[in-house]
C-alpha cells in the first residue's frame, strides 16, 4: 500500500561536535519519506521555494517517491539551524526561517486520493486534521507534533488527535501533553484523547508502544524495541522522522495490521533512526540497500533477545 | 553458589510524590541481599550501630540471608535522607550522617571465606579491594560504585576497577568514569580499565551490558534488557542494588557462566528493580515468591520478543 506523507521540506545548518553542514536538504517529509520508500510506494506533500532544484528534487525521485504533491511556491525553502553540544539528545535552535512553510496549505493531487496510508508529519493541527479529512480512503492515520504545537494550539491539537490512529512523539512531549510526569500514566493520558496506539520515541534508549483497550484487537500491553548503542552519532537531525518513516513504511508493506507487524515495525523504525544519524542530513538514506536493512534488524532483534 | 555482599546498612527518610517515610531499613547490601536471596545463598558484611535492633535484622534472616558479617558497632547507623520531586530518577539528599559508617573497616568471618562469587558494594574503592584481595576463592566479582568515588579518588578506584569483573553503573557514571559523552564509546573506556563486563543502567529504560572482546568467551556484542513501564513508582530507592542482586543472584543461581546466563541474568536484575520501586524501602522485597518473579521475568520478555 502506499504512503502519503504530509510535512516539511527544509535547508538544514548542522553543527554537531562531528563538524557542521550548510543548507543541508532536510526536513520532517524528507526523511520520512526516504526511509519509508524502501519498504513501500511514498507520495509527498510539501511546499519549496525557488531555491528547491531539480538536484534536490531528484535525492528523493531516485528512491521512488512521488514528488508531484511538493508544490513550488515564490520565495524561499523553509530554513532552520540549530546546534547539537555534548547532549546529541537536543539541539539548540540558532534560527528558524519559514519562508514559503509560513503559508503553506497542503494540496493533495487527485492522483493521490487513492492512498490508504497517511503520515501528517509535524506541521500546524489544523492542517493535519484537514488533510486527514480530505482523505476519504485512508486506513491508518500516523501523526506526528510537537511543544510548540502542544503548547500553542491545544485545541486544534485535541482535535487532530482524535483522527490519527497512531500518535509518534517523544518523552518530553508525551509528558507535556499529559501534563503527566511518570510515562505509562502520561501514555494512558494521551490515548484516552483519541489515538489508538502512541509509539513514544526515547532516543538512544529505544521506542515503546502503548496501545488503548482494544485497539487493532491485540490487547493493551505496551511493547519496547531497543535502540542500538552507536558510538559514531554524526547529526541526531531527523532521527525521529526516519524512525516514522520506517515504522509506517513497514507497516504500509504488511498485508495486514496485527501486534506482531506492529512490534516489527518499530524495530524498522528504530534501525531506519540509527541509519539517519551515522551521517549529515540525509546522505545515508539515500543509499542504503533493503539488504543492509534487514542485516541491522538482525542485530537489533539479537540486542534483547533471549533464547 | 553463594554470594558474598559488601556495601552498606543504612536507615532511610524518604520523600517522593507518593509520600514520606522515616527511619526505613535500607542501604546498598540490604537491598542487594533481598533481591539476591530468591535466587541464591547471600552472605553479608556490613557495620550496622546501636539503633539496629533484631527486628531489623529479621529482615534479612528471614530471607536466609547470613548475617554473621554484620558488625554491630557503638554508635548510631547510617542514615540517608532525601527527596525525588517530579523527576523520579534523581534525589536530592537532604542530609547524610555516615555515623558507623564513617570508620567501616570490612571484616569477613572465616566462615564467609569459600565464597566464590562476591559483590562490592558503593563503599570506598580501597575497602573493596582489600575485601577482593582478601577472597581467595572468588571466581565473579562483581562491583559498583558513585560519581563521589570516581571524582574523589580517582586513583584508588582505578586499583579496584583492575579486581571488578562486572562493573555495574548508571550512565551519568558510566560518562563520568570515561570522560566520554557517547554510551558506547564511553563503555569502551571503561572496559579498558579492568572489567570483563559493564552493566550501564538506563533507570526506567532498562540496561545495557557490554562486554570486552574475547570476556568469557561470548564475543563483545552488547546486550540490552528493557526495563517495564511501571505506573506506580512509590521509591526508587535501592533500585540499582536490587538490579545487582537479581543479576548477580541469578548468575550466582546458575552452573555455567555463559552470554545466555548473562543475558538472563541483566532480564533478573530489571525485574528485582521493578518489584523494589512498587512500596518503598524494601517492603516490596521482602515478601515476594519465586513465582511472581518469574511472571514478571516473563512480561519482560514478552515485552521485546519477536517471534
Amino acid at each position: 500500500m502506499s504512503i502519503l506523507a504530509v510535512g516539511s521540506v527544509a535547508f538544514d545548518s548542522i553543527t554537531t561536535p562531528a563538524g557542521s553542514v550548510k543548507d543541508m536538504l532536510g526536513g520532517s517529509a524528507t526523511y520520512f519519506s526516504l526511509a519509508a520508500s524502501y519498504f513501500t510506494k511514498v507520495r509527498v506533500v510539501a511546499v519549496v521555494g525557488e531555491d528547491f532544484t531539480s538536484e534536490h528534487e531528484n535525492v528523493l525521485k531516485k528512491r521512488g517517491v512521488d514528488t508531484r504533491g511538493i508544490e513550488h511556491a515564490k520565495g524561499k525553502t523553509f530554513r532552520w539551524g540549530g546546534k547539537y553540544l555534548e547532549n546529541l539528545n537536543e539541539a539548540k535552535t540558532d534560527f528558524t526561517e519559514l519562508n514559503v512553510f509560513e503559508k503553506f496549505q497542503p494540496r493533495i493531487p487527485v492522483e493521490y486520493k487513492d492512498s490508504t496510508i497517511l503520515f501528517l508529519g509535524n506541521i500546524h493541527p489544523a492542517l493535519q486534521a484537514a488533510v486527514r479529512r480530505e482523505m476519504q480512503n485512508v486506513q491508518l492515520t500516523g501523526g506526528d507534533t510537537m511543544n510548540f504545537w502542544i503548547q500553542g494550539t491545544r485545541q486544534e491539537l485535541g482535535e487532530t488527535l482524535k483522527l490519527v490512529d497512531v500518535l509518534l512523539i517523544n518523552d518530553g512531549e508525551a509528558k507535556m501533553l499529559a501534563g503527566q510526569t511518570n510515562l505509562p500514566r502520561a501514555a494512558h493520558h494521551v490515548l484516552a484523547m483519541g489515538p489508538k496506539a502512541l509509539v513514544i520515541k526515547h532516543g538512544e534508549y529505544g521506542a515503546t508502544i502503548f496501545f488503548r483497550e482494544g485497539a487493532f484487537g491485540i490487547g493493551r500491553h505496551p511493547f519496547r524495541a531497543p535502540a542500538l548503542p552507536i558510538e559514531e552519532v554524526k547529526d541526531p537531525t531527523g532521527a525521529g522522522d526516519s524512525f516514522a518513516g520506517g515504522f509506517m513504511g513497514y507497516i504500509a508493506s504488511q498485508e495486514e495490521l496485527n501486534r506482531e507487524v506492529l512490534k516489527r515495525g518499530l524495530f524498522y523504525g528504530g534501525v531506519m533512526g540509527s541509519f539517519a544519524v551515522e551521517r549529515f542530513g540525509t546522505e545515508r538514506l539515500q543509499s542504503l540497500s533493503r539488504e543492509e536493512i534487514d542485516a541491522r534488524f538482525e542485530v537489533f532483534r539479537e540486542l534483547t533477545h533471549l533464547e
